[in-house]
């Protein structure tokens, strides 16, 4: 098993992203902030795509610019092509993340284009970027699509060396709608530490159908190091809705802390960022740490058992 | 890793324990009825306790008088002493199972009584059944109390195998209030599995911090094949207000069934009956499964999707 995991934490985007109510720009950059004193890895700030299709994005260069840049932290964004991908180098983000979907079906429904018109368009960015900050693909319903089921492992790793010969730095694997079992991810974990170590491998779990956090596990037993977070476990599943959606940062770092793994993260301050999320956000968020506190703290011993306990 | 995973439904006992308004017998007797034909290996119908102590379940003997029992499922009942043995041995209970806390100050809080004098009230039940039925003992915060903190793993072996030595036939790890972690669950279910693997053991964990069905991940791994659960994961914790409580039943065999375990439950109607338990205790309940569906419920490929697939 590994000893230190890193975090990327996706809430200001991909959680961010399906909040009916925009959520003030001031509130985004000061979240933001916040997280980026927590010691994450990596934040996935924003998305630089069309103000029409994601209107609560809309505000991507301002966040990107108002935001207090830490050192030890990389900012990432979504792009969806080279336009994106040229406003987020003017923005200074230290990394681009390009989405396409394992199942044709997905990358039809959700992004009109076929897989190869995709690929074609990832490669297109990175030719143009040349270099200039390294390249994340995430790959959507990698564990399995919605519409067209179970996702073969031979696919997903086709697809995989396609990107890793582009020479992208890292590769996510994403289990879109929460429909990975922890016996898959062990098998699509092996495969591609093994075949594709070379790679920054990151896992993007949902909790839709509660099993994000045995995922996880099943992932860390593998010896992935990297994984997608989102504050409260905010951002949901359109295929599933009511039910949670990413898995929730938080909960999982508690997880893998109280396993003695190093997460880096500090799990008081961003329990306290939880907290105030459903603030912000409107609802309650399906995050369960926020609400128990951690397993170290502890509650006071009732008066008349302090009694019993000293005869 | 086993193949085959047995579970005992604890709803209709430790879920409806912690619900404010009184559910009607006949709802008990029809949920339990129901429960009975999915295929469960052993369901905890109620618990034979004052009616002061647990207004819910005063209708224990009429419950268990009224239930269709069937000949594959254990039909178990909570009793805390001889009086409440023989009152489940007159409603003709296959099982008694036994509560005391690992945690001494748990133990006194919970049960008012030492560790000592709860080991001798249940030493009297057993020597009181004298193998009319089988007892199992289920040991509390045997992961961690939420007053005393951690819980040593040679202290809950101690008690395990004072029991063991009574001649019990199960005994049941309780993580009362969600503090087990993955990779202590691992250490502990080794330990009773190569020590103590004559007796039928149990696991019994809570999803308060997220972690429930990464624990029970961990536990099948380490070769435990009983687990409680408790539909719709109802039932809450007095330290964590809000927070969830026993591991849902569902998803958790829908976790265990993706991975190609047997679990002998039918899901589609267990997931029929998590359906309805919101309607009978008058508030959501914390599931995922009755919200999401299964994994392989597939949604239907909407029409410009089908079109841009032929093509």
């Amino acid at each position: 098993m590994p000893t230190r995991i890193f975090f990327n934490e996706v809430v200001t985007r991909d959680g961010f992203q399906n909040e009916p109510a925009f959520v003030e720009t001031a509130d985004k950059v000061a979240l933001i902030d916040e997280l980026s004193q927590c010691g994450f890895a990596k934040i996935e700030v924003t998305a630089f795509v069309s103000p029409k299709a994601i209107p609560m994005l809309r505000d991507a260069e301002e966040v990107m610019g108002r935001i207090t840049r830490r050192a030890a932290v990389q900012y990432t964004a979504l792009v969806p092509n080279v336009r994106g991908a040229e406003r987020a180098l003017e923005a200074r983000v230290d990394e681009l993340n390009l989405v396409m979907s394992v199942s044709q079906t997905h990358n039809l429904a959700n992004l009109r284009m076929t897989r190869e018109k995709s690929f074609a368009a990832i490669k297109e960015v990175v030719t143009q970027v040349n270099g200039q900050v390294p390249i994340n693909v995430s790959l959507s319903t990698a564990f399995g699509c919605p519409m067209q089921g179970q996702i073969e492992l031979n696919e997903v790793m086709d697809w995989a060396r396609r990107f890793a010969d582009l020479g992208v730095r890292g590769l996510t694997l994403c289990d879109t709608t929460g429909m990975a079992n922890p016996r898959q991810v062990r098998l699509f974990s092996d495969a591609v530490v093994s075949s594709l170590g070379r790679l920054e491998l990151t896992m993007h779990f949902h909790n839709t159908r509660g099993m994000g956090l045995a995922n996880v596990l099943a992932a860390v037993e593998s010896g992935i190091t990297s994984f997608d977070g989102s504050l409260g476990g905010l951002g949901g599943c359109p295929y599933a809705p009511g039910a949670s959606g990413n898995i929730c940062t938080e909960d999982t770092i508690h997880m893998l802390q109280t396993m003695g793994l190093e997460t880096g993260v500090d799990l008081e301050r961003l329990i306290h960022l939880a907290r105030a999320l459903p603030g912000l956000v409107g609802h309650p968020t399906p995050g369960q740490l926020a609400q128990a506190g951690r397993a170290c703290d502890l509650h006071p011993v009732p008066e008349h058992v302090k009694a019993m306990l000293t005869h």
